[in-house]
């Protein structure tokens, strides 16, 4: 598959994530009576990564996010020559889903960007209140965990066809726990884009969501070849 | 397999489609204390595609909607020649299926159709009180993603079997967005089912929801061969 | 495999099926503040098939329902002469399922049987006042596409393994839709269980949830085989 | 595989089966307005055990409860000489996961260990108040039916590679039933994890968490394989 095609379908998968999964935030979470809340939003962002891993999967590998990538990469599955091509497409897709999702939530009467377009922060703008300190432990942690799910689940000795299901339900999870925290990053292209719009404190602790989870994918890299023992890759 | 065979299976999957998920939506989502909200919606609505992708996807391909019959066509893995019979036993299913839900919605005391049974609409018919213009860019981008991932997930080089896993909850996914702005259609036979017993307002609406999914399906027709580049089938 | 042991998995089964989705009910659906509502209870009555169609498919075919079998009978899926012992089963598995919910449901202070142990029920038992016209229809139409989806995914010509997925999940998406009309029963041994335990009305009113099961299953037997034309087997 | 390796992947499973679950439950449950709620803590376990079986089932068969190994053992697919190590690491994961997520939930102003860190318990300490007879029953009867999924779904006879979702469904749908008795633990691990750092009552009532599941789950080993008949392994 030529580079290009792979980089397009990086952008497209990207900006699927992002759109899916901040605009249920934006627009369902709080709706009245019957807003969907942080488990609605839990599922959108898996099910963004889930349905994007079966629809591109096969022309890009669907990584969606720079951390995915470099932890691929330190875990020897992708080469470092893409790397920064696919960076790029990762976080101009972000950036373009964060966009229409703007386009539409101005739609409605009232609509503020104080509301953060679902950005990531810690201290006063952890949703929770959480401080710096959780969130780097937060991101690092769940990140790595992340990364053990995706090099383990595409391990040639795992069943085939699955691993969509356990990635995309395995972001899910991590939601699940996380978003009180940070809003939930472990993705640096997921946190940059809402952060283009609002601006302010969101791109002054953007640095938090590129640092945190592209240390914890590297570690997941180095830590599964040496759990799995041999033969993990097919 | 017959076309006979195939338009009565579109007919079935349609009906099933909006019963289950405009179901859900009329009958359980508000219930008090307890309701679905929301979340139970989106899931209901993607498990009807999900479950019939299974039960009649090797009849028919189970495409539901005519903007996916649409959107297969342009991108030349459906005959044109089939697509008036689906799309009008689509539109007959989608009314049968809002039919039975009237019944059963009339069946409780304080009925009334001026609950829409889950029409879709826009500006004071919007959930949110979303404008038109929000209306047609979601209906427009997620019919668009709607159809990458069916082109995607069903293409040749993707994990086989898994198709229906990946569609169904792509549009539980897409309803979590979108249900606040438009009650979302992607569908234009979904749109037409309750549109015919609420009348007014949601027939003079449901141009929207026909012309506004096909436009975003036909795109993804363009564009997800071009993005898969060669060997998109089988 | 012998009669015996496939019994033995039936009776395993429906104490599952009855245990899981009526005790989801009983014990968490009305949870103060953090309860899992209808979605929760819907989400469980599924899971209950799905976990035992992969645990026990192999041995039964895992029916859990006195409905599902008469359905694959009519359909010639199922011999007649199993259909005696397999319903026997059921409704045992049934009421011992509804026991043991009993016993830890009485654990804790106040509890009444007065609740009703998820009964099925229509009119002034229906939990959002429905008619028993409402839940004649709810209950034909909903157990009709239950086994449509049965019959359709466990086709010889259907993705192989994803079967207890479509059905389980099915399950869900037919709870999801009628929990407020009846209850949700679409599976005589279901009702049976919690009516033994509850009596008067819950007695009085469960020819309903025999005899619009079986109606509705018994139709799709006929017209399944109809509408998938030949070779609906391997 | 080397034990080391095995044990490892143990370690790490069980970690994350704590910190995802305990964590959502401690983190996000109760979150205002939008918290995740039973329903959300109930997914998050099963999906800790949905992920994990993907990714490190291959390596060490991904048990991640001590429970779980007994019933294996007891039903003749796991070797009684590795008992003791893959229990202990079970355990020692389970308190790193307790610790993990007591690192970042007293990153919130007001934190306190009051709150349980999600411990198990009965009596006064169960969350809607059932007695110790309740929480026996509940603990034993779901550990049953637990392992008596993940013996049927890992039967040879069963479809392949989808025990995972089975499982790790199969634990969401028993969370869904018995949070309020007990908190829900059929495992060992788990409850140990967080009762460590509490201390106090979750100490004095870590017993019922060790002997009941260990009952149900070595009768699920004995009661499997007469269900199964022959041939319940390849």
């Amino acid at each position: 598959m030529r580079l290009s095609n792979r980089v397009l379908a990086e952008f497209i998968g990207t900006f699927w994530l992002v759109l899916g999964g901040c605009g249920s935030a934006v627009l369902s979470a709080a709706f009245p009576k019957v807003g969907i809340g942080l488990l609605g939003v839990a599922l959108a962002f898996g099910l963004t990564v889930l349905t994007m891993a079966y629809a591109v999967g096969h022309i890009s590998g669907c990584h969606l996010n720079p951390a995915v990538s470099v932890g691929l990469f330190v875990g020897r599955r992708f080469p470092g020559s893409d790397l920064i091509p696919y960076i790029v497409a990762q976080v101009a897709g972000g950036i373009a889903g964060a966009g229409v999702l703007y386009l539409i939530a101005s739609g409605q009467a009232g609509f503020s960007l104080a509301g953060g377009l679902a950005s990531n922060g810690f201290g006063d703008h952890s949703p929770g209140g959480y401080s710096l300190s959780s969130a780097l432990i937060t991101e690092i942690v769940l990140t790595f965990m992340f990364l053990m799910i995706i090099l383990g689940s595409t391990d040639g000795r795992a069943p085939q066809g699955f691993a969509p299901i356990a990635i995309g339900l395995g972001l899910t999870l991590i939601h699940l726990i996380g978003i009180p925290v940070t809003n939930l990053s472990v993705n640096p292209a997921r946190s940059t884009g809402p952060a283009v719009f609002v601006g302010g404190w969101a791109i002054a602790q953007l640095w938090v969501f590129w640092v945190a989870p592209i240390i914890g994918a590297a570690l997941a890299g180095l830590v599964y070849p040496a759990v799995a023992g041999k033969a993990e890759r097919e």
